[in-house]
């Protein structure tokens, strides 16, 4: 179903191949031989096409889909519709995703550099790297095997870059070393000076940002997302991190592995946020905190202290879960009392 | 008043054409003949100027300036000082809108196409097209007639866009079909794949994200926002809608027509809005709700569940307007005596 | 320990000299012959570094770091390790900006013009300045001296720049007056026509945007930040007012001298700003209101009224400071009432 304009089909696979190939288990083994032609969305998939049911919210859609087969978690399958085969799968968005990159797998980019790139004559690009229309490369930059520089992106002095990088039309970096298989989207800005000023009755007195941006490997990076440099320390985004759109890391910040930070959030500087913790859309972190690792941030939350490894907070100021629940049952009674006494 | 290094004046209007262009009433008819030469606001307007009055925290700046005419609702005109026709409108706005685009038209692109700009052998361009520096269009994009691609902009293999569109410079496009008569502002990253990974104790794993963005006609998108491409579904912005800076918009995300979407605004994925909707500065809202058409959404407010058609809500977490308020009040009511048995 | 792929290092220093650049006092005078090599924070200094304590929260670093030298407040200077020289400082933040500049003094751009740069031939461009690859230069701009443009950035027809400017990669601006010492960083969007339209039954009229953006000296403006033009009053921004990424302006919005605006804050059209004013992260500000100088917004603030002068408020709504602290008090007070009563 996917727009030939924009995506490749590989090509069509039989059932029991995308079962194994998944790890899933057919609800009906006689019909591994079925041939699937594409994937597709529950409510508009055809009677060759492969789906997936993850959110419960979608049950309905997935009573009448047409699909002829479906991933979907055990305890679910017999609510397929007749004529649906269900691929069993304790976690059917993955599976979904491993089965929907056989028939979608991710073109290599064409090895090639753009006449129009500016790429200094001490800079080291590794083999197999293809370098688009206006991309400036500086001095001493070091990029390894296999990565895609996009149009317009800028790589300033120093910088060094992993292999199997694929870097956006109009990201600027600098001051940074980037691990391998890092995914930075269009219009980000790396490694910019922090926002840092001594205050005093003469106004500002900029203070010398000397610091780094450190991109582990693995790490995603939204667009128009904005990080910076260390003030002395180092900013560093750890291993795995998905980092989404619009997303503002201050000066010195040190994130974790694998966590997962929704758009707009905004870390102030020289916050430390632990290994797997997800940080919900538009919230805020002060500066100088310590968030654990595996701590889960409601959106728009505001947070002005330490959260603990494992603690889930929400509100602004953020408080635990469940407290900010029962906080808003009790404001909402007393509206609704002051509603009546009004009455 | 306006600059002349940034605007070009097209000449003078008399009172009374400017009262036809814009179905004003003019409050003495006599002065039809008099002869303006330019629009101003309200307190720096001088004698031959048209100014206007809105909102209703100008009036005392209305009373006093020394416009010549003055675009007003019917109600206000009495207040209007001596001297200052009033051209009373119901919709003194729209109707200052309509003169003002009579004095500073829209000045039309020169229809060149820059040396530096790289456009694919397969793509077809539109007549009377302007391409600027640095353009970057890919292979089978198709453009429009009149459309202005601006320095730098990346339009990716495939795109469509119809005519008399303004793509703002350092734009990215791709996996997406546009509209006529759409305005992407500076920035915007259009289509980019959606913040989509399957999770589990091994990492993280990317779903391919196969959809694509549909821009209807007359869409506006604000500088430096982001809008996702759909992850099988499609994203989609409905006709007329104004979408403001730095808005994130998540992959699937259905947006109807003329909804107003102001700056900062968070859409989490799959979420869907009806047409008429306005959502205030930095609202967020989850994935996989509904919000109704004509819904009004406070600016900050975190929209967990649906909203009703008509429905206005505020407060993170939103509540109805009223509650909203109300809450607030008790809140401030309870501070109060805890101060009070503090001291 | 600046990493020497990015920083250059001046020199070394003793440290009777470094206490007279920075109007310190050495807790030992006899040390004042003592060679400093290089800056660095408290954790990771070595024994010939320099450092400084200025957040409280560090105190246990200060008390076991082996750096050379340290500046610290006149009270907290009894706390060093011994082998620590003191240089005492009521402003150690400042001291240590202007000593870590002695270090690594900022960098001349080296006054070239790529050839890949598009200068109009009617613009004027001041001496020393250095023009980068794809930048974009239109009719009848002015340039003052030793600016820098960095690549790709776009500056339209008729802006002014004063000197020492620093216009980042992929900047785009329009319609402004720029003074001297602006320092524009990466992605920044200066100057596009304001989120302004007439609304009724028949849609939105687009209203004309003829104000500008007016931008005075010395003023920082973050990454990715946008800053609309006026719609008939200009959009301006006070001398030394500092703007972090991410950042919205809207058109008229008049912002005073030496105002800090953190990332990601959002100021609706027409409001005001007076001096000195603090604005903190995510704090979102309606239009048409009025900020007194000195005034301080908490982070996620949302303003809908004035703020007097040299006020301090939070919350969303907000309200006074102490006002918002009690009433998350009482609020955290009576959830726990709720609990026990569920208990």
């Amino acid at each position: 179903m996917a727009d030939r304009r924009f995506f490749r089909l590989a090509g069509s696979f039989e059932l029991g191949h995308l079962a194994g190939l998944t790890g899933s288990t057919l609800s009906d083994p006689s019909r591994a031989g079925v041939k699937i032609t594409d994937v597709a969305p529950l409510d508009i998939a055809e009677r060759e096409h492969l789906s997936f049911l993850d959110n419960k919210k979608y049950i309905e859609t997935f009573r009448s889909t047409k699909a002829a087969a479906c991933f979907v978690r055990p305890e679910l399958a017999a609510l397929a519709p007749e004529g649906t085969v269900c691929l069993v799968n304790r976690n059917p968005y993955k599976a979904y995703a491993i089965a929907a990159a056989a028939f979608y797998p991710a073109e290599k980019p064409k090895a090639v550099r753009a006449a129009s790139a500016a790429v200094h004559e001490t800079a080291i690009i590794g083999e197999d790297c293809t370098i688009e229309e206006g991309a400036v490369i500086g001095a001493n930059v070091r990029i390894g095997a296999r990565c895609r520089v996009q149009a317009h992106a800028v790589i300033r002095e120093g910088v060094e870059i992993g292999d199997d990088c694929d870097i956006g039309a109009h990201v600027t970096i600098s001051h940074a070393l980037v691990g391998s298989k890092v995914r930075i989207y269009p219009g980000a800005c790396i490694g910019r000076q922090g926002f840092g000023f001594a205050i005093d009755a003469a106004g500002f007195t900029a203070v010398p940002q000397l610091g780094r941006v450190l991109i582990e490997s693995d790490v995603e990076i939204g667009a128009n997302t904005t990080i910076d440099r260390g003030a002395g320390p180092d900013t560093v985004i750890g291993q795995g991190t998905r980092i989404d759109n619009l997303v503002q890391i201050g000066h010195n910040v040190k994130i974790g592995k694998y966590c997962i930070i929704v758009a707009q959030v905004g870390i102030s500087g020289s916050t430390q946020i632990g290994d797997f913790a997800m940080l919900g859309g538009q919230a805020g972190l002060a500066g100088h905190i310590k968030i654990g690792s595996g701590a889960k941030v409601a959106a728009q939350s505001g947070i002005t202290r330490d959260v603990g490894a494992g603690e889930e907070v929400m509100g602004s100021p953020a408080v635990p879960l469940r407290q900010s629940m029962r906080q808003a049952a009790v404001l909402a009674k007393l509206a609704l009392k002051k509603k009546g006494s009004e009455e």
